[in-house]
């Protein structure tokens, strides 16, 4: 990504008109070089790479400032989680045509929460494609060395904790499908919550400290409760018991379980949430919830970590285990 | 990218099958993690992220470990133009369908290309697209601090340096586009380097460390010799005069050159060559063909900066300026 001097091609001009404005650190050079600087903290980087692929990640016809806070949240979601502060970020943007209806619009979400997380734009690429439109990014963060927060690291007795609410995008994605969940709710401003947080993760990276600080193990839950918590537990070498009735819930998500148009299943296996969720030695959870308190994050304890090798089981409220079809989103 | 454990899907099979192998850095936890580290060296970091799409930067019939090569080597040759040495890339993969046939050699490309350049795999993100594959790396270098070598810096009187030879990889696209290059050439071998020059660039990463010592300015040439000239003069603020019979070229182009297969502006204008380009001062000139003999990658000068802002001449044997319909490739 370069900006337009002598010889300027559309190209140029597009990165020049929408993208530097965002790159606002000196290490991007105003886009206007082949490559960017990370000047060392003395801190270890964390680097992250996550893409969104139209009519896979997200619909064609949403706003585009919505896809672009996606892909930088699903990317800034994983720093929260590592325990990361968020440093930059470069981007490959994949597109059809260079449309200008789109364009302002996706850069201006961007620019909002590149500026709002304190991740500036450092540099990218810009690409035609006959295909969907899509958008890779690379985050970087900043943590203490050694101090990344690890999938392995949960030990027995760690209690299960995860942010926010659960299940809310999975359902927001079915009532844009025209599912079934749209008709349990009556109520316009539910609904469009639920598709809010299809489109607009919540990153949690106001806890990044905190979970750095109290946690064993951390990721984020981007594929499904269920099969984030199974690999969780496979990186730890420990299984875990949820006590289903405690996951956190929406009120919007608690109205559609309660009309019976979606299950529990859906809530823990459908993913999208990019919520936090990590094991907390017991001894810490009390230090941890106030420090969550403090950053305005809601944390639940939802099970515990166990000795085992099994798949994590969910019970439900008579204790009985879950059967869920499958556990998570796979690509293929 | 994550190793499976209990609750493996079909991503994260295809992930510890084909890119577990691959991910020899410490930093990558086996791809067993959510995010890479990068452990600070006291160097500045070199960021790049450069993306390539079927149909569009290669052809869907290519093979397989030379797209894999092509993706890493474009970004490679970023690195060497900014005097940066290798420290590890990541992978965004967008896949219509897991196929053992194409990705049983593109990881071995990939593996293999990783090893030759010192450039492990960090990290990355398979995912699932209705269109085109894609491919789109972000590589990381080290430069001691302060010392990436900008594409500003040139100044009147710097020789412009080119590395191997221009124009081959255009030549090979027209070749696989079934143009006029091909008849140019009864030598199926001289053919067969032209297209290999297409599909697997020739990153000039044993150069970086003159570049860094010895150049003002420098860039690769991916979009084209004139355009890729015309942004390092506008980012310097200067002009520059090239006597374009001095632009190396290879015996299979100037072959095709000499039966008017095709014109001295293909071969500026064509782009793909991932060659650098660089402005040295002529008291440095010697010591940087030195370097560059031992490093065994062929320099040749090709013109002079000089004072001004207009679009840099080339001139042809007579000295006449050679009018260019374009300078470069751009995607919009």
């Amino acid at each position: 990504m370069a900006a337009p001097g002598a010889g300027a091609s559309g190209e140029d001009a597009l990165i020049a008109r929408y993208f530097k404005p965002l790159a606002t650190n000196p290490g991007a050079f105003n886009l206007a070089d082949d490559a960017a600087i990370l000047k060392p903290s003395g801190d270890d980087l964390v680097v992250k790479t996550d893409a969104i692929v139209e009519g896979v990640h997200f619909f064609p016809d949403d706003p585009p400032d919505t896809i672009a806070r996606k892909a930088l949240r699903v990317n800034l979601s994983d720093l929260a989680s590592k325990g990361a502060t968020p440093a930059g970020f470069v981007l490959t943007l994949a597109l059809r045509a260079a449309d200008d209806a789109w364009l302002t619009p996706f850069a201006r979400g961007l620019g909002s929460d590149a500026g709002l997380f304190g991740c500036p734009l450092l540099g990218g690429d810009t690409v035609s494609t006959p295909g969907p439109v899509m958008i890779s990014i690379t985050a970087f963060g900043w943590v203490p060395p050694g101090k990344m927060v690890r999938r392995s690291g949960a030990k027995p007795g760690d209690r299960v904790v995860v942010t926010g609410t659960i299940g809310d995008a999975a359902l927001g994605l079915n009532i844009l499908k025209g599912g079934p969940a749209a008709a349990a709710l009556a109520d316009a401003a539910a609904k469009a919550m639920l598709v809010g947080r299809y489109r607009v993760p919540q990153p949690r990276n106001a806890l990044a400290r905190a979970v750095r600080d109290h946690a064993h193990a951390a990721m984020d839950v981007s594929d499904g409760l269920a099969g984030d918590l199974a690999k969780l537990c496979a990186a730890s070498g420990v299984s875990a018991v949820i006590d289903a009735p405690s996951i956190p819930l929406s009120a919007a998500a608690a109205a559609v379980l309660a009309y019976g148009a979606a299950g529990i299943e859906t809530i823990v296996s459908g993913g999208d949430d990019y919520e936090i969720l990590c094991a907390v030695p017991e001894d810490r959870f009390e230090a941890f919830a106030k420090a969550a308190g403090l950053a305005g994050v809601a944390v639940t304890s939802i099970g515990t970590v166990i000795a085992g090798d099994s798949v994590p089981s969910f019970l439900d409220r008579e204790g009985r285990v879950i059967a869920l079809p499958r556990l998570s989103f796979s690509h293929f």
